[in-house]
């Protein structure tokens, strides 16, 4: 292990990082690429205006929509729809009303139309009721075999393989990079090491109620029914304070519920990079902003040009999108 | 930075860290400081059956009385005390309770028969109304020149070395060090990297509300009256849960208060480490544990046996107590 490391730091001595290597080679030549580079190559560099201190150095990513796809659904749903079935086939008590029963047979349009009390009622049911370990157990055995019901990709094969090179090309130039979510913080730590080279300790989300109860004579923090914490819109600033502390000095979202993420980074002092991802794309991906029932993209669009964030096109952008294809 | 960095890795490669030199100098010899050196040691020697991955090396340190001295009150609280009596003198309307009037004043015997709602009025009503980086210079500023009112030391002053010691000899073998604390987490933030080398995201504490406001047209997250989350007891585990993902392997703590953490650490599969600090040494800091109003060590101190956690002895453990002395 250290003699790996040792090596690793040597070349790194000997030679620039990514020196004759394009660190982002799934992005095509543009403006968005240029910002991109141009702001970390400043960041790093002591003598430059844009230099940002390494403990500084925070970037913070949403995920659906950012990281990886979230059509026509948030992945985590289809997930709770999963368990939903599997819990009552185990146990068919366990749909005991009428939306846990629409869940379970997988009927859409009695859960579409119990709106957001139905969809919070699902993932509340299907995220309870077993310890954290548990929990990321399951989640862990589903997105190794669960398929996109459009796609057949496995869900972690759409992540977005340009994000990926962002978040190594961030962490090679010594940023810490992080995931600010309004997905569920137990069912991204399930995959998000794996999937993003983001350990369980960089992943801030939605929190479930817990409590600590003895399992065999020994405690357990268990997932209780019931939502503390939404960390979505406001909750995103006040999840990275309460969880890291730090204003980021990147940040990256697709959606209106990252624009007060977008925001509060930019009101900081200093250099300060601010993207969205704009999904284009409906040949490759899809596409929408805002009229999308799913990260609807409006008022954080209309806000960019003011703010300097860079808007990534994902059809002009993207050379390749999703990792699995 | 890349050159000192290279050497010190070829350092660490050529010979074994701390070869012929003692990491924990201020530790007497002793069972204690052996427990310590034996656990870590073979965490980080792949051919142990102690052997612990790089990426599962999670510490976690209480603050009060585990990493710096917590009498007659929390340092937090003499805080508060002193934020009292400026807010009163700049506005005398501010103090328009009994409470508060009498926390504005120093008169600690309204205050104590008050009781915990008294001491969550005082805290709330002086940790609130600013936003979090302002309350964070607030409390830089006062850590800076607030000296304790029995040593005269400064609060910093009274950090323990021993466990300084102790965290940089963890962080020297790959661990990442975490404060878990019934403290308040800004509070803790505004020190603790430079105390301790533990930055922000690192410092897991009690939470107040928060909400985002526009100051100056600019997105600022408030910090409001109102306690949000309490890390203390069972709310040590879930706040690990919550901040960090996973379940530590090494877990230092000093009262009752950390006896949930203590046994969810110990519960957990593969080499654990749990110590307790127990203070002993009126002379040179305090002697308390089962009788004290603060930092209560009662049921801890008895299950320390069974569970193989080291009580460490501050008055024959300890060469030296406090850093600043």
């Amino acid at each position: 292990m250290k003699l790996v490391r040792l090596i690793a730091m040597m070349m790194a001595f000997a030679t620039p990082i990514w020196a004759g290597t394009d660190p982002l080679p799934s992005w095509n030549d543009g403006a968005s690429k240029a910002a991109i580079v141009d702001f970390v190559s400043h960041s790093v560099d002591p003598a430059s205006a844009g230099f940002v201190p390494v403990p500084d150095r925070i970037a913070v990513f949403d995920n659906d929509g950012t990281l990886w796809s979230e059509q026509p659904v948030y992945f985590q749903f289809f997930f709770a729809l999963d368990q939903a079935r599997a819990k009552a086939a185990a146990d068919p008590a366990w749909a005991n009303t009428p939306i846990l029963q629409a869940a379970a047979t997988g009927d859409m349009k009695t859960i579409m139309a119990g709106g957001e009390a139905a969809l919070i009622e699902i993932v509340s049911a299907t995220h309870s009721g077993m310890t954290v370990e548990q929990f990321t157990a399951e989640v862990a055995k589903w997105i190794a075999t669960a398929k996109h019901p459009q796609t057949g990709l496995p869900y972690t094969g759409m992540t977005f393989q340009p994000m990926i090179e962002l978040l190594d090309y961030l962490r090679a130039n010594d940023y810490q990079t992080y995931i600010v979510s309004g997905g569920g913080v137990d069912f991204m730590r399930a995959f998000a090491e794996t999937a993003y080279g983001i350990p369980p300790q960089n992943v801030v989300g939605s929190l479930g109620k817990a409590s600590v109860v003895m399992v065999d004579g020994k405690p357990e923090v268990m997932k209780d029914p019931g939502i503390a914490f939404i960390d979505d819109k406001d909750g995103k600033p006040i999840g990275i304070e309460r969880a890291i502390g730090k204003r980021p000095v990147f940040t990256a979202g697709n959606s209106d519920g990252d624009l007060a993420m977008l925001q509060w980074t930019s009101a900081g002092t200093g250099p300060r990079f601010g993207m969205i991802v704009h999904h284009t794309d409906a040949a490759r991906e899809w596409a929408y902003d805002r009229d999308s029932h799913i990260g609807k993209l409006d008022k954080a669009l209309d806000a960019a040009p003011a703010a300097g964030w860079t808007v990534v096109d994902m059809k002009t952008d993207w050379a390749k999108i999703w990792t699995g294809q």
